[in-house]
């Protein structure tokens, strides 16, 4: 089959790979309705993390159940299935503290940037569809997998609440889900800070009651200037940089927390400004899984649309332009057809 | 009058200062009925912190109002107040939100180790009891002011709920606070980091549950052996320094909160080290003026007796061996008689 490859910086190659297959009875295979290109992905495209042997890219995935291990029982071939980017028991101490994303035996996936994926500790990553979606659907439902869940768990751990006022630092994908969270958490204003026409409309159609368009200083005096310089009671970093996240810790108000999902590069924090500052932190890698229920249902029934954020749709033999494409940033967010 | 000042590093004097006067209208003067020292005293007094002038020492307090300035309205002369180490008006948007000690004009108590002292901000800052509380009491209610609030705080900051498992780091008066805190909010476990037999004493007697007197890794190891490999629901950060919090950080749950009340000393965090541990911090100055009125009556209802931790009582002339002795460790807090 196809599947799509990182060889180096800037080097990404759809080619002929094995078909994965049940390599413990706990995998599934699914044949996947769509995937697509992270942002993340493009850390490692971009040459900021080490490559030392080909990277089987693809994190994001929904679709069919082709094949189950002996041991998985939850799901069954022929169901449609939404998993989460990060692989889970749903059983372990962390698990069940609903931070799936550090289960005891958590792994990455990895390889869905293909028509076929294995996807290991599929009971505890895998939530099955009462039946098969409509096909427009399909979009949104593959969002959820990773880049809504993972808004929607920067929105929850910056605790926004009913009639808060949320600055969401970042307008990828990410950051526009987490304005997409912000709204449905009822939050009362959502300022989102992008520089860029098409994702500030996407923002304000996702909620965004404000936008930003400055950054830096100037940046953080307009969140001032739109605060009644107070600062905001959430704030959403969903980009990962040291310039992100100081816009974060500047937009926020004391007490309040960020939550931040963007890996972070070369941040750093000092305590005693951070103490002073008197800001709340919770980060990692979005525990998806817990979300992945109530996502799918509010996704069924049609109340959100987070497959909007695909601006760009490509055949999966063209994944190298769909990664130029979020490289140059001519593309939000890519989803390859398999 | 007397007054306790800090020329340099371990050269503390109590001294003849000039006795407080009003000086803003929204200012008190009060009289204390006890005072003591810090282990925040104890950062300038080992020279960590810079000294460029004598400091007039002491920011916990409590005693009877013996002046009021014109705009002062909540208390008036010959009211028993408690207040803040923090100084707030109480009314800004910081305040609104719970966090006084981030107060738009917020201000830090100075000079409480003397027989009379200035507050600002006396509107916002103090908590008048509804009558003189008996003499037995004072020390717990000098206690609130500052190291119970702290304590408190960062048990809050931890997001302690019913049947959690905690664990305090830091034996000194702040953590015993934090574990009493911790039985307060029914903590299910509370595990207290010590290791000196008096503090385990008392930190059973507060409420803890479980000693380990083991540092660095092996305290580490301890922890996980008493939670079945898991790690706490909730951290108490009470020191401040990098191996504190190393340990906290090591102690705590993935998607726990660490709250932190050490005053930050050579502490940094790598964002992406914090972003895969998945730890949440909250920390800062306790806004003590929010839970005044709350821990005031616990104390005067005789459900707490937070004066305990107190366990040198000295003459105010003795000031500096106060500080000597919570410096040597030879006391964990030092009440002064004024």
């Amino acid at each position: 089959m196809l599947g799509t490859m990182l060889y180096g910086p800037r080097d990404v190659r759809c080619e002929e790979v094995p078909a994965p297959q049940i390599l413990e009875p706990t995998d599934a295979i699914i044949r996947l309705s769509a995937t697509c290109i992270c942002g993340s992905d493009l850390w490692p495209y971009r040459g900021l993390n080490e490559i030392t042997a080909p990277m089987a890219m693809g994190h994001e995935y929904c679709g069919i159940v082709e094949e189950v291990g002996s041991a998985v029982k939850s799901v069954r071939p022929g169901q449609f299935v939404v998993g989460s980017f990060c692989l889970s028991d749903n059983t372990c101490p962390h698990c069940r503290f609903g931070f799936q994303s550090s289960c005891e035996k958590r792994e990455f996936m990895t390889g869905a940037q293909a028509p076929l994926a294995r996807v290991p500790l599929a009971d505890g990553t895998l939530v099955a569809t009462p039946e098969p979606p409509a096909e427009d659907l399909i979009p949104s439902l593959l969002a959820v997998s990773d880049v809504l869940g993972t808004g929607w768990y920067a929105a929850y751990a910056a605790r926004v609440q009913p009639g808060s006022t949320v600055v969401v630092v970042g307008d990828g994908a990410v950051g526009l889900m987490g304005v997409l969270a912000a709204r449905q958490m009822d939050a009362g204003r959502i300022i989102a800070m992008s520089r860029h026409k098409n994702r500030q409309d996407l923002a304000l159609e996702f909620g965004a009651t404000d936008i930003i368009s400055e950054r830096g200083e100037a940046g953080i005096a307009r969140v001032k200037e739109l605060t009644a310089n107070v600062g905001a009671d959430a704030v959403l970093e969903c980009v990962g940089t040291k310039e992100s996240m100081d816009q974060a810790l500047e937009a926020a108000r004391p007490g309040s927390m960020i939550g931040y999902v963007g890996v972070p590069h070369g941040v750093e924090f000092d305590g005693q400004r951070l103490f002073f500052l008197q800001r709340g932190l919770l980060g990692g890698p979005a525990p998806v899984r817990r979300f992945l229920p109530d996502l799918i249902d509010l996704v069924l029934e049609r109340k959100i649309n987070p497959g909007k954020v695909f601006d760009l749709t490509l055949p999966l033999t063209d994944a190298a332009e769909g990664y130029r494409a979020m490289d140059e940033r001519r593309a939000i967010k890519t989803l390859l057809r398999v």
